[in-house]
């Protein structure tokens, strides 16, 4: 490979894209540099669009049109503004509401607590979370963090953190995934299910 | 997240890199959108800077200033043009550079046959690499595909191809990795440092 800033600027910039590392952001580079009638148009194209049209919703974290921030989940007059849905990143947000089962707020976090990848308090958004919860007076907080080890971690801080407000804080529950089997889950899991049974 | 076509064709344009698929896409797209005024300023300027000075050299395949096509590579008078290293991917050209232990040409195939993933002889430049062969004399042609089942089967495809030409075929030598123990090696390689073994 050439070593001109030019690629150095691009495999760099490829880089920090989440998950993304130096010998795959040279394969893409490389890939864009052979596409440049195809792919490179293209992808320029999208990003001149993303930045001229979408941003992070000032209040949720979720995409919105440029134009629409607060965003539409955060304004519409039709959804719960008493209940307010935690998540770790704004992509769960499209997730939760496509289950249909949830019609209230949303607050992205924008991470979890990740000692590992040294990602603490200040770099999510938990300050903004406890003022939008005393602000907005929701009765309820859902923690909807994943359920590995950081996500846990992070609900476990987050119910601490906003125990002295008024809402009440929960999480969603953990049990077997529907359509599976039982020899397919794993002991946590099924212990989880077990503890949690209900009334058939 | 928002059902936009602005969104939509980024994540279409982002899951045509190697190795993003749909949610990979969306966690990019997300992180891109947040850090409207950092990294996805940066890309687009990359990705200008890319479409404006660099191309894929016509000849061997490799990353070249778009004044200088044919490439360096493939025009310097001090390298040897009796050689030619075939490798899977331009990427490979700049590892075997820092070899230090070949001087001639390169020819990248853009990638290997490989009947999983739809790709086969059209996909690659067999034919350019036969004309090349024909048309520059070289007198060895170093077949330097991957290891693995893939490109041994490429290996074996251009040997069959490049058999009726007057240069000699040859392929890297496998065994143990510089620096590293017995103990670690798997039972082929293992054996093929055997097979191969040298006078001390």
């Amino acid at each position: 490979m050439p070593s001109s800033a030019t690629w150095d600027r691009l495999t760099a910039a490829l880089g920090r894209l989440p998950g993304v590392g130096r010998r795959s952001a040279e394969r893409m580079a490389l890939k864009l540099v052979r596409e440049r009638d195809g792919l490179l148009r293209e992808l320029r194209e999208a990003l001149d669009g993303v930045a001229r049209e979408l941003r992070c919703c000032a209040r949720c974290g979720s995409v919105t049109p440029a134009e629409r921030d607060p965003c539409d989940l955060c304004t519409s007059a039709r959804r719960d503004g008493a209940v307010l849905c935690v998540v770790e990143d704004p992509a769960d947000i499209g997730l939760i509401e496509r289950s249909g089962e949830f019609h209230g707020r949303y607050h992205a976090l924008m991470g979890r607590i990740s000692p590992m990848r040294g990602e603490g308090r200040a770099d999510l958004r938990v300050d903004a979370l406890v003022a939008r919860v005393r602000e907005e007076g929701f009765r309820e907080v859902i923690l909807a963090t994943n359920t590995d080890v950081e996500g846990e971690a992070t609900a476990r801080y987050l119910a601490d953190v906003l125990r002295d407000t008024p809402a009440r804080i929960s999480r969603l529950a953990l049990g077997l995934p529907a359509g599976s089997g039982i020899r397919y889950a794993d002991a946590v899991t099924l212990a989880r299910a077990i503890s949690g049974r209900h009334e058939a």
